[in-house]
């Protein structure tokens, strides 16, 4: 018995600065309305989806950056995300900046959520691998600082039982980093939901960047083959306040094929009919972990942070 | 200054049953010449580079298995490989069976070595990821038995400083494994060498039996992308003794893109110039591994051998 589920990527192309929520939100509404006409139980939404990718600018006015952060969820302005999700009796995955003030002091995190289709919050996710940088490095076009604006995330990656399978969340860069997939996996992951924001010309070579597409489809083509897990990966994409982001959004089965790829770097929906039994083929043959893989060899792995090379 | 390295991969088509050691050797001269006619510093052999894959046939005959191992290496057929090496003025890694009476037993191992231009054995790796299976499954038209005739390696994945960089090694199954290349990434590999040896029909389904030249390709630009390394990776194939083995041998860069593959499944050399420092730009970027990893989150990895789902 296939145990198929209708998930869909909604791509958003840019969020201006001057965006409200509320008009932000009204995108993403039109998006989940989409994805419910075509029959989907689950749509992604990007990272940081409620607002331009402030990480390019370099503020001082903790005022100022507090602005791009929610403090509660649902708020004010995303109460009605909720609403109509159980309206139309579907369940979404949301990225946002979380400002969290229940330790005692600000914690900011970069966030996402999944919302089962009764609203519930079922599953929270934090940032582990912020890419960029913490202080301002002016001869940049566009900063990327979320390692500033933003703690590692301290839930790890956790799985949850929710939409009739195994479901885990990571953010952006995050995909990039085996790891991610791989703990997910040891959990019996079969749905990796992320979503992204990925500028071009970040590295300073040009031939690295010329590449961004190709590496945002491999790292997570392999997640998913190597896990035996469905991927699906959202952009905000496009020109956003002049910085040039890519799109590709897709969603990628556990053979590692790409099923659904967005083809505009626009508010876009893809879908697909998704068998969470379709990974079995994997995870039973090449990838049974329990016959196959060999943990005393992987020791280096937790054991150190940066590459070390032998002596000289 | 750009550290340029010629690197050949020195595929072979089939190797019969009835072949001798002498037979083979000649056709390792033969590949070995080719190399070096094409300015290589060092080629790079598949796995069990002297035999037929033997462990697609169940034996129960010790003597009869123990004929496909080597005792000794170089030994009295393959020290005119070391010669010509020498001679020649090139290395080569080499796959082998190894059969090893040094700790007072009988263990045997799938087996490859690097070999620098003085005909000095620098690096020994043996495989640690054995495919397969260890009992006999006679409604397989072809046997996987690794994990009959082998054990596991017992050396872990080391890297080893010559030929002006830092080397590591592993084995055909090996490659579908990100912890493999990622161990090797903590050390500052530079070159990740690995022949194989993958039967088509396998898993016994035939649509993920379709797609090994694509699992094949996607494994090794990942693990190359991922830890700014370039990964050498040389099939034997076509159809040896009626089992048809995928070729598609490639040079693959830090970038994750192919830059040489084979065209055949015979014996066929490729070859590229390959600047060890051209994975910094990955290694000093995105992935700087001291600034972006978290290894406080990866425990599982470790902890962990095969999936365990959270409870239902």
């Amino acid at each position: 018995m296939a145990r198929i589920l209708n998930i869909a990527s909604a791509q958003m192309g840019p969020i201006a600065r001057s965006e409200t929520r509320k008009d932000v939100v009204q995108r993403l509404l039109a998006l989940m309305r989409q994805a419910k006409a075509r029959g989907s139980d689950l749509v992604v939404f990007p990272e940081l989806a409620l607002t331009t990718f402030f990480p390019r600018w370099f503020m001082t006015d903790q005022e100022e950056i507090d602005s791009f952060f929610e403090r509660a969820m649902p708020g004010e302005d995303t109460a009605i995300l909720f609403e109509t999700a159980v309206r139309l009796g579907i369940g979404f995955y949301l990225g946002y900046a979380e400002l969290d003030l229940s330790e005692g002091r600000a914690r900011r995190f970069n966030t996402a959520i999944l919302v089962d289709k009764t609203g519930v919050i079922v599953g929270k996710y934090r940032k582990i691998h912020l890419p960029g940088h913490a202080e301002h490095e002016p001869k940049r076009a566009f900063q990327h600082l979320e390692k500033r604006y933003f703690e590692p995330g301290d839930l790890g990656f956790p799985v949850w039982r929710t939409f009739g399978g195994i479901f885990g969340m990571c953010i952006c860069n995050d995909r990039r980093w085996p790891e991610t997939y791989r703990v997910m996996g040891l959990q019996g992951v079969e749905v990796v939901m992320l979503g992204y924001n990925t500028p071009v010309g970040h590295t300073g070579y040009p031939d690295v960047d010329g590449l961004s597409h190709f590496h945002n489809h491999l790292s997570m083509q392999a997640g998913a083959y190597q896990n035996s897990t469905w991927v699906i990966g959202t952009a905000k994409c496009g020109i956003e306040e002049g910085s040039l982001m890519i799109g590709q959004s897709a969603i990628i089965a556990p053979s590692g094929e790409i099923v659904a790829t967005s083809l505009t770097l626009e508010d876009e929906v893809i879908a697909a009919a998704c068998d969470l039994d379709f990974g079995r083929r994997y995870s039973e043959t090449i990838f049974n972990f329990a016959r196959h893989r060999e943990p005393s060899n992987y020791g280096l792995i937790v054991e150190r942070k940066g590459a070390i090379p032998p002596p000289a």
